[in-house]
């Protein structure tokens, strides 16, 4: 846990400069725009600490597996996120010394990344050995209007010295490795580049995927305003613009570099070039002002549609804007072949680009504060992956049109290879289906059963109607060997969140055929026909297992197991864990952990909290007293849950706690682990903390419902939600709450189970129902 | 499944030159004696498909690990089984043509490993592209009375060219890597090197580990018996020696090789080559055919010990001979730092040298065929490293002198990492306390447990203790989390066997020390201090688990259920798989195998094996008859332990079938995977098949007892055992059994339930009791 970052509202900003954070701070100041995005490694080199991350969404490497023991179905490659062209680099020699902050005295340090305007700020004083010191200003971002596009400005002032001779090299470097390459491979090959007017331009193509990435970059040098003329450099994957001049204290040396990232998959290969000088010419016509302020004028909508206001705890604030701005600037929603890395453009960990939790954790955010088309996407992205789920099914020894998703992915093929998540871990095809219903539920746009969710329905179906087998024993339907999301239990026996998640994608996907069937009766036909669906016999065959399938279930204390065989663990709690002893991740043996009853994130009340309308109130309080005593929540997935369960159950204070355990989970560096890259898919987490949990906001029969509260440590706090073509702001005080429609059309809500109707304009109502 | 081995008593015989099979007889053809071996790699060249082998006993290297996910409590290192210098090499050049088989025309080739006398043959006729042919013989051993010696000659006849320069070059090559390396990492570094009187010396040191090996070869060659003058060669990790003479049609050359490897394990390191020079001396001046008559003498006496004999079965004859002769080229008992490789000397494959195999299946051998030595040998080698048991378990969390031995070791140290065998198959803690069992039952030596037994079975003990929880479920202690010897299920709760296993270890300590301390209280107090004993408490606590251990078991069936929850799976059974769905192990995917009721090896079978006396006859039909139709005996280990158990079920047809699937397992190539080496440890079990199920030998009470049946497919069989200083054959007819008592001790045997006294000399008893 650190706790270096200044709490501001609208900016994250550290002061002085402590190598031991660098790697932290690197991830913390990432900046992108859903295309590319970067760590905020320096500008300038630095021979510290540091993980250099360039990032280009959908360009991906499949490293050969590593593994100790080969288990039959696994994937023989693990697609990664692909460290790239580095676009940022400037060398700067002053005289012979390199600039390298890591070998000077380094003083007004600031670090400072604007969320409101969506840019990254640096500032310092450096002195090197010979006693030189020189003040920088660096500011850059990626461009959320032409998201081909990242600019920096690097303003350099010699401070005490003249008649020296400083050289600037402004540069794009492609000779990068993943710091995570199993074999200590690099990932690209050169295949062209070129330098024309100041402009570099350098066509890499990644090694088996042979994807192209031409990275190009103008770069413009002025010495106190006046141009310089450049001279080119190059060597392998290696492109600069240089500049010798000699130099006397105060003046004013700026470096302007307007760059483009262009992939195969978005142009022709063999134009690749060409485009990037088309791209690069009108970035440059619009210049780097102009372009920093479509940059800012576009964030200004986007926090119009998602921001979230806290009165009264400014770290607080910072840190909900702080999620929101990470999420916005992963993934914008414009493209059905991308999706939500868990590090974002922060990191290369974990490799993939796609886990569970876009489905469970990220689409209620985007539904809520992006445009409907964002999260439609984010479903798309699965549907077009449908055959690769079959073929990922089939290889298991699964048939007739069963899909199973894969746990971790790029392109629909499973790249994870631990036999306990890649063949156990299967509740991901059921959080999928889940992701279909909760965007039809918010939207209301039943056409997207029938043009696409039905049929990804009945391939998740049919593998769960596989998964499952008749035991005589229990006289009832029973999953066995399978991993859920509280990953510190592997290959149990009727998970109870993963049979209830299984049964209910079995009736969900027979009432979706019949919505279909009856207002779409021609795509209908179309599904039957392409998935083969023998609609009487298989639409049986899955209300039997609705019907029959057997939950877990202990009579004495009235609780839903988590799994069979449950309550013969030694029962401790989390309350008589020393504290030495956690996190039980790093201080138990893996076996220790899946032997003892503790709990990484509880699944019984995930299942509670997706289908909280089949439980009782007193079930639900039951359950969470039981499994919350157990849970060290070291997913960073799982306090969020807990926080919307605690807030139903009316403990405000626990709600908050949870709350606070993800908020700033990354500008804390509470697990320790930020260097890594960031938690950003968790992010959404705490999002749903504030509106599910404090706000209690719900969609039920097409209306939506609030049943909020104010954490007493805050004043207020507002958010943003659209729903169904309305934008409303909803603002919770202590004792009311205060809607406003910015739109024309009328809607009726729910608060605390009473209905108001909603008209434009703004609407008070007490929380003892009086509206004000 | 191959069948190209010919038939013969006493001989391994290949005929015809198959590169396609070079691999496998690679394998097969392999020799050793428990200090070096080696794979049959030919002496000249060879660019065809090979695995290069040559090792030395002990000395091993701890390759970086490799896993895809890191687990805490992982081990750093994998501990391999290390390729080292290449000792046969002759480079053979026909003017500017290197001979090489694989380039050549091969005619009249044989391959003969003579068991009886210990030595491999090869014989061919090689014409390479300009049509020049050679007859070559080739013959070598490593001998098993100078065990750092190895020596061979190799006779090569030019047959059809002359005027032609033939060059010989003898050589030693340090330059191999394994095929298994992780990392492709070459795991030796040169020392230094030497050359004299026609003899190499070449020192290298192992990369991390420090050991220092010089091997050492004398070269000799004649022509026409007249000896040439050598030049010597030299590069890295490379010494040869080399003449080039002009031959003709029908000149005999002969090259003798006389080599020694010598190791920093049983030398100072300062003098390695000092002494490598004198042992070379003296081989030398013994001279190869001395060498080899005193290495087949020994032979001798070895067969004298462990001999069986099957009369009217070929094939079966050579099958028991190949496994006996093998395991004693593996093993000789002479140094307690060593053990058995599961591929012995003939393969690098699975690494390390010690698994359960030794206590499970290979002491039986040992103790019966061996001196009372070698067996304890295999018990101290654990009593050697019960501190770094003890180390072993602490990292995964237990503490108070509680012991877990590794799944795989060669130094003590656990060197595999699969979380599911690695900290779950923990029954291997079991075996090595019953292996002490074992010994003390066969040769009554209750010494052993006062001067290293009981120490271990208290660290063992102090394990179980605190693996198992008080389930207030249950009512009884449970054991969760837990892998048994069937390997086709994982982080299963209450494996029977493991659960039984366990309670035995605990009241066998007891026991144990209740002997100690009545017969050796000196001792008993010394290992009270050592282990820090609280005796009163510590026996308590255990005998109270013994108590109430939870043995799974059900009810409608009345068998012990290999694990909690058994039943719910689906009961399908061998029968009725296709049988293109096997083995299951290449067909189906890792998790179906889990799911389903397969069984790699029947665990409770195995329990009920060691354990019989406590169970019924019928108890024991009841769960053969349900395991044995669920066991797809994908593990080479599964086979004997049926064989024995259908034997004492009167089952003679099964019990020989069960038999056969062993018997010839790599002579036959079964299993596809002779190629890697041959599977050392599971010949233990053919012999016990034949001894303990053929033959019914038990040892109760100090008495041997015999149960014997002959299967129909042979006319009589015989075997020789040794019990406590006295050597019995004991000859196995379709109506008798003949005991010959080679002592002159007399010794009381049950056959059949009845009482005998044999005498030395020639008993004949008829099945029916009567003494003829």
């Amino acid at each position: 846990m650190k706790n270096y970052i200044k709490p501001d509202e609208w900016n994250i900003i550290e002061e002085g400069f402590d190598p031991h954070l660098n790697k932290i701070s690197e991830s913390i100041f990432s900046i992108g725009n859903g295309r590319m995005g970067q760590r905020a490694n320096f500008e300038e080199a630095y021979s510290g600490e540091t993980l250099q991350g360039n990032y280009v969404a959908g360009i991906y490497y499949p490293d050969k597996t590593r593994v100790g023991w080969w288990k039959n179905g696994y994937p023989e490659y693990f697609a990664k996120v692909l460290n790239a062209t580095n676009w940022v680099g400037i060398d700067i020699r002053i005289g012979d010394e390199t600039l390298d902050l890591n070998n000077c005295k380094v003083t007004a340090f600031k670090r400072v990344l604007n969320m409101k305007e969506g840019y990254l700020t640096r500032s310092f004083i450096a002195e090197n050995k010979n006693g030189k010191a020189v003040k920088v200003i660096a500011k850059r971002f990626c461009s959320i209007i032409d998201d081909e596009v990242g600019a920096l400005h690097y303003q350099l002032v010699p401070l005490n010295f003249e008649n020296i001779v400083l050289s600037v090299t402004s540069f794009i470097d492609g000779d990068v490795k993943n710091e995570d390459s199993n074999y200590d491979e690099k990932f690209w090959n050169e295949v062209s580049k070129e330098q024309d007017k100041n402009t570099d331009y350098l066509l890499l193509k990644t090694k088996k995927t042979d994807f192209d990435v031409c990275t190009s970059a103008r770069s413009t040098i002025l010495i106190n305003n006046e141009s310089v003329s450049l001279s080119p450099v190059m060597s392998e994957k290696y492109l600069g613009q240089t500049v010798k001049v000699n130099v006397k204290q105060g003046d004013v040396i700026d470096v302007y570099k307007i760059v483009s990232n262009l992939t195969s998959e978005n142009h022709e290969k063999q134009v690749l070039i060409e485009r990037s000088k088309q791209v690069i010419d009108q970035a440059s016509a619009k210049g780097f002002e102009q372009l920093l302020k479509e940059h800012s004028d576009a964030w200004a909508v986007k926090w119009q549609e998602s921001d979230i206001v806290i009165a009264g705890d400014v770290a607080a604030q910072q840190a909900i804007r702080f999620n929101i701005f990470q999420l916005n600037q992963t993934y914008t929603g414009k493209d059905a072949r991308l999706n939500i890395g868990p590090k974002g453009f922060t990191g290369e960990k974990y490799g993939g680009s796609t886990y569970w939790d876009t489905e469970a954790y990220c689409i209620p955010f985007y539904l809520s504060t992006a445009p409907q088309e964002v999260a439609k996407n984010l479903l798309v992205y699965r549907y077009k992956h449908l055959q690769k789920a079959i073929e990922n099914a089939s290889k298991l020894g699964f048939k007739d049109g069963a899909a199973l998703y894969p746990m971790v992915t790029m392109n629909g093929e499973e790249c994870h290879n631990e036999w306990e998540i890649t063949f156990e871990e299967i509740h991901r095809n059921g959080a999928i289906a889940f992701a279909i219903f909760n965007y039809v539920r918010y939207t209301g746009d039943e056409s997207y059963l029938s043009e696409y969710g039905l049929e990804v329905l009945i391939g998740i179906a049919r593998f769960w109607k596989q998964r499952v087998n008749w035991s005589t024993e229990k006289n009832k339907y029973v999953m066995l060997g399978v991993t859920g999301p509280n990953e510190y239990e592997n290959n149990v026996n009727n998970n109870w969140y993963t049979n209830t998640l299984a049964a209910w994608c079995l009736k969900y996907t027979v009432e979706v055929a019949e919505i279909v069937k009856e207002k779409y009766p021609e795509q209908y036909q179309n599904v039957i026909l392409n998935a083969n669906l023998n609609a009487e016999l298989e639409f049986a065959d899955w209300t039997k297992i609705v019907t029959n399938m057997y939950y877990p279930y202990d009579e004495n204390t009235g609780v839903f197991l988590q799994q069979d065989g449950f309550m013969d663990k030694e029962q401790i709690l989390v309350k008589d864990l020393a504290a030495e002893e956690r996190p039980l991740n790093q201080k138990w043996s893996w076996d220790r952990i899946l032997r003892s009853g503790f709990i990484k994130q509880a699944d019984v009340l995930q299942g509670m909290y997706f289908f909280e309308d089949d439980y009782e109130l007193e079930t639900l309080r039951k359950n969470f007293d039981f499994y919350e005593s157990r849970t060290v929540h070291e997913s960073s997935l799982s306090p969020c849950v807990h926080s919307i369960l605690a807030a139903k159950l009316n403990d405000e204070q626990r709600a908050y706690e949870f709350y606070l355990r993800t908020a700033r989970l990354d500008l804390d560096d509470y697990n320790n682990d930020t260097e890594d890259g960031l938690h950003i898919t968790s992010m959404a987490g705490t999002w749903m903390s504030i509106v599910e949990g404090f706000a209690g906001m719900r969609v039920r029969n097409n209306q939506l419902k609030f049943s909020p509260f104010l954490p007493k440590q805050w004043d207020s706090f507002s958010f943003t939600i659209g729903f169904r073509g309305v934008q409303l702001k909803i603002k919770i005080t202590i004792r009311q709450i205060i809607i406003t429609n910015n739109s024309g059309q009328t809607l009726e809500v729910l608060i605390f189970n009473e209905l108001y109707s909603i008209p434009k304009g703004e609407k008070v109502i007490s929380y003892n129902g009086t509206v004000v």
